[in-house]
């Protein structure tokens, strides 16, 4: 005989990093995947080591890591994990990154900077990943920094439709805290019926560099219930303040919404005491009990990221979960 | 003897496409270097020739191409002479674009999408680019694009200087035409010595996918003088209406200001008939007599340009050009 | 459950570019099955956009561009069709050109030339084609620019067939219009069952290049049946010269075949006028009403490529196609 | 429709380099696949050519060469091969190198050297190969050349379960023959049940580089049946006069175990007349006739070749071949 | 005039990690060349954040990064710090490692195990890293990892020549920790005389993988004064058990010798009452106060580092620095 | 102070193969730099090992190989020096290849047959070529298999301006022995004048591949001087039919020119007998004592070399040195 010919199936397997493991479970949940076991330690100076308990040999791999503090470590981590699924022959690599790290360095601001959110797409992609799934990019241009095919999914919906079911019947102004932000704001009017939108406007002085002079709501605001939006929250600084001048600006009400929060120290404390009624964010990165407050509203992202995988894994469409 | 040893020089080229040849001229005559002669011609069916009359081996080569229309032609004569540029053994190469081709498509806004601004790039890169130097990217993220050193020139403080030294004295307002371009206004207004701000929020039926059902001023521009500004002009639509609208909202003056004068019809008609005073462009891109029009004003980018290139070859420092 | 198990199915799905959509519908018809529908269209600056209407994911995508006029536009929306093919997650990328662009640039006929065959060979593979099916390459080896699996097609056999058959019982004459096409007269002659050659011999001044002072008929032409053979036809200057010296220099009767009709202008005016009884192509490019004439016969060369992709689809073998 | 779609198989195809086919055909014997028909020959100027003769498209490949002398000559047929199987479309490539040739050059042992055991690495990975399989390589970072994954196998178990079985009853020592194949030796001391283990230590005089001055057995070897280990034996200098050592150090009896016979000349004879009572070796390396002797026994490789190809083709694992 | 020649210069420039700039700055003293300034800090959620203040465009950098706890963030740092180098346009960039991190695991010890040093070596070379200096590998063949030339630097002749002049008269012994280290302790011998050379002998069950039954010292080492090699000391263990073993088969005195002092907890206390009389350790890692103890001798590697550039940089010989 | 500022220079330094060392002398003895020292050997099984006895750091190196029999060794032996001049960082490799190996094999003559020629560049840009130099390829396609600039050189004028002189006065005709050379042979009558030209016409029987029936002259050769051209005389057999055809036909002479003197046996048996008169040939390759005879003339190729080299390493212009 000259060849022996079988059959081809494919097998979905799971994998998670030492960041998060509990999304990765609840994702697993879903899709009726328990997440592959492995041993994964670090060395006493730091190095990380991991190794796969079972055989990944020809698998259609879904590495999940959740980007938190500390942050360098899990990148490490997500792309040593990848080297070990490469050379034990995992059949194609997706990493989901829910966070994607560095994003807000996707660009030179000034000379000699870096351009990490590259950066960090090239390494991903020299590890051994061959498919990129990541929730809210900073800004949507980061897929262009990786080579290979990205899922880009959208909490958007999952958010607007929260509020916009709780908020029911408010006159709803939605917000930028900054001006890079607008497009944003427009789209959430847009998913919420029409919203108005309104944005602080910086002022900076040319003469010295990042030094903000004053900072004006521009759009109406007042007497409605404002929405502050933004694709994270890090230590809260931005959006806090945000909150303040639009309740100043005479706002009956706040809420914030972002995808991820981040929540940097002080960010929790800055947020209590915003003035806002409540502050909702998805968990696409763990929030630990230390950094939650009484207007915290968490969703949960997994889901859909659950039944995203299932498109990738079934060759269906991601591009349909999001048609309204 | 073992070796035979010499001290290394190092000489500037220029090359330039010949879809705005004019440009490159006044590049060289700042700079004090001509143009490299070269055959270039299409054949019957338009494929390209590029041939170089003088010998590039061991040059620093910068090579100048303003993709104008018939844009994809351009693109294909700027990738065949870096080809001609790497196989003819030139030491580094340049390539100038001051318009960067298909920058609008920067991200996927929907599923199954090209990313053509990544693809550019990439193509550049395995034609042999080794450097990219470029003028006002439509998004920043772009350079993120390119896998080497991007020299990105602001064409920013040319058009503010010449704006707010002939509106001097007027209550200026700087507008976005859309909800995306507001940060660009913010970086006006604080270069005009902190003009306030406002946008075009355009109002979308989520039901009916790229449908805008209403435009609406968000901001004070009633009695000032505004200045609508953009990256580039293409059908001069969005601007044009931007301009009508801004006016019925009361403003005293309009101007319109934008580095890329793409101008395809109609759009120097609407500019014209669209009640703004004056519109004032840099020459990134040709504008040819048939696209002119009584209130266009156009500065020269060139200076720029060559001061740049000067820099580089020089090994000084592009950053320092844009430090105030 | 460690993971998620299914039979693996492998999807056949047909692109077209829009070039020349017709070849793809008829290859579609061979294949029984359509070609995807997609929104592509150009801007108004000419850069061009295109979006698949329906899910790739998992798709073994089989892309057909048939790059006739503008040449240069029609690379660039394969180039961009490929890319989008990839970021959606096609499986595997074949591009079929029946056309080969640049083909005639294949090497550097002099110092600082570049070299656009493998350019594009190159560019398509950056673009992500992983495979790449072609028709009677311009020189065999441009198979070896592509770094990766060609299936490169002969449309001989076609053309072989339709003019034994039809001329039979003639004495036939193969005849290169030129010294470079000789070996192709071979092997038509040895497919026509042994018919003598014959070529033009082009005399050249060292001192004047790519002057041609004299044209000599070498072999035995005197009273026969002369086939003029080549690659393609461009301008029909070299063939329709090659004609009217054959018939000079005796000849009874003169046919052109070719596989690849660019069909330039003036080449339908000269064909119609050299003389030559019947002009014998294939469809591998559009040969719109403007260029048809009387002499004209054009063969379809879909049943070959349909042929040939449900080969690589099933993992047949394209090599038997063309075993006598 | 708009897409054709079927069940997809895979098949297992066989493929043999000229250096060693009958190790080929074993392991072709245990999987009930036969190699792959080929039509390979040398040119007159030692050019080599191949041609399968079956097609190989969507196989998944596994080409067999044993490198033996002359090396480069394998070397080179096995890139051919491959470059061969990849332009044939075949789906995945596999290489397997039972003796990896220029393993020993592993790294720069002074300036100005090649690392060739990475050269060869990357010169598969240029041709095409994706992944790697081979036997006990010289050093075991050698898998962190290739850039995919690796099956190393390890002929250990097979050596010491051999000479376990045939000495059992016997005081074993495991000596290394040098310094650096001491932890080799601890691996055989545990595998054999907790043998002692003892080396030669050579004392080099530093300002006469590569010059050894005297060799010291160290550990206890007097009156103890000896088995000197070792990855291959060349020229079988060093082993031999280990033998003699160990023997002089008052052993009983001297066994000498090895996974690669290169046994280049005069090896056969050296080993006959060393003393030792038997000589050990697998058949990754051919050992013709002519380089066979009376004291030694060659135990097959092939059987564990074959059930670690079968291993990968049904995505089994390679790893639990190697589990007490 | 056709082009613009002047004559080329090169400018060596340093750069530091943050992880121990006192190294980089002591290596600048020696090159008098100081540490080109720049902002460096981490955001809230640790993102790192690197921009140099002076143009470093043409230069010949050198990126000096001791890669300590915590390690991943140095690693990553050392990556964001290339990525910025390549796109402000320096010429040619060096990184230099005294400490290569994850230099451990160079090999699978096991299935589904990444090889992190390759990792490393590829995540530095996409980043934009063309060269590689460092300081005596875990084992030579990772020089092999990285994809272009490395200056491998060797401490021995530091540690051999303080310890060889310190115990002059002394009755040395080398001694191997453990199997895989003898070759290192063969060559410390050579530079010391010949001296004898020892190891200890770790015992395994193999059915309890990594379970350690029984150590044993083979060699000589009673009444003698017993040097202990290593590259590298992280925790102490295995050392300070060597210490204690070589001294319980009556060695008269022990020194402990290792280029690399990671010295996790609880290293120094391990050390300081092992029994050793002396630990010498070079600086190619800080060691902090809290990680000094009284038998501790550190000798500074900056010299060597520093010579090794600058023969890097004048296109000397980094192999003659390490000619006898 | 913040950078260490020198001027540059550079170095030519040449390197040779073990194939031909006489060439690469007499190449050096035109430049006035001799050959930089190495040892090569081979190990017993027949890998080859090299090191450069001299740091070859930042120079700019040729590395001239000779690829005759046996080609396979050589061709390694090409790569691993050019290894060796990578990792020791030599700043620019030049590979000259006088003869380039595989050349035949540029293309798929069946299915599932490699593109051996296309290989052996990319194995050449694997091991760290970055430029090639060679002469009179077999299809001047080749060039664009490499990666890079090639340097292209024309022995044809050096062959022409020897016959032209030689045989001044004779009317000559050139003579292509098969239908795939007659370009070659109408350069070579252009060259010589405007001579007529002549071709073999092979007939073959399309049932039985590879099986020449027939060859016939087509063209005038009776009472003429012949002159017989290819690019190479491998076994000699083509060519010395095609001489004894041509007298045959009533040849008053036969004279034989080709660039590469492969000569594999019976070529000198074959050629010493076919009735030539004189054989020019040129040193590309190494003809050893045992393969002349006595109508062979052998012109240098080391003038032209040296020219070239000279060229690239002064920046000057290779394409001139063939300009008439």
């Amino acid at each position: 005989m000259n060849s022996l010919s079988i059959t081809t199936r494919k097998s979905l397997m799971l994998f998670s990093g030492r960041a998060y493991p509990e999304l990765a479970e609840e994702v697993g949940k879903y899709l009726d995947v328990s997440v592959t076991p492995q041993s994964a330690y670090d060395f006493a100076n730091g190095e990380i080591f991991v190794r796969f308990e079972e055989s990944v040999r020809g698998s259609d791999a879904f590495l999940i890591q959740s980007c938190g503090v500390p942050i360098n470590t899990w990148v490490m981590e997500t792309l040593i994990m990848i080297d070990a699924l490469k050379r034990a022959s995992a059949k194609r690599i997706t990493v989901v990154l829910p966070f994607y790290p560095y994003a807000r360095q996707d660009k030179k601001h000034r000379g000699r900077e870096p351009i990490s959110a590259r950066l960090i797409a090239d390494l991903l992609r020299t590890a051994g990943a061959q498919r990129l799934m990541t929730v809210d990019l900073h800004t949507d241009q980061i897929q262009g920094f990786f080579d290979g095919p990205v899922d880009h999914l959208f909490a958007q919906p999952l958010l607007t439709g929260y509020v916009g079911a709780r908020y029911i019947g408010d006159n709803l102004t939605v917000v930028s805290p900054d001006s890079g932000r607008v497009r944003t704001a427009e789209r959430w009017a847009d998913r919420l019926g029409g919203a108005p939108i309104a944005f602080i406007h910086k002022t900076r002085d040319p003469s010295r560099p990042n030094q903000v002079v004053a900072n004006r709501v521009v759009g109406d605001v007042a007497d409605r219930t404002c929405i502050v939006v933004d694709d994270m929250i890090d230590t809260g600084g931005t959006i806090s303040k945000a909150v303040k001048q639009v309740l100043e600006a005479g706002a009956k009400k706040v809420i914030v919404a972002a995808t991820h929060g981040v929540l940097s120290d002080p960010a929790a404390e800055r947020l209590a005491n915003s003035g806002a009624v409540e502050v909702v964010l998805t968990n696409t990165l763990d929030i630990p009990p230390a950094h939650q407050f009484e207007q915290l509203t968490v969703l949960s992202i997994a889901p859909l990221i659950a039944k995203a995988i299932h498109e990738v894994f079934e060759d269906g469409s991601v591009t349909s979960l999001f048609d309204s």
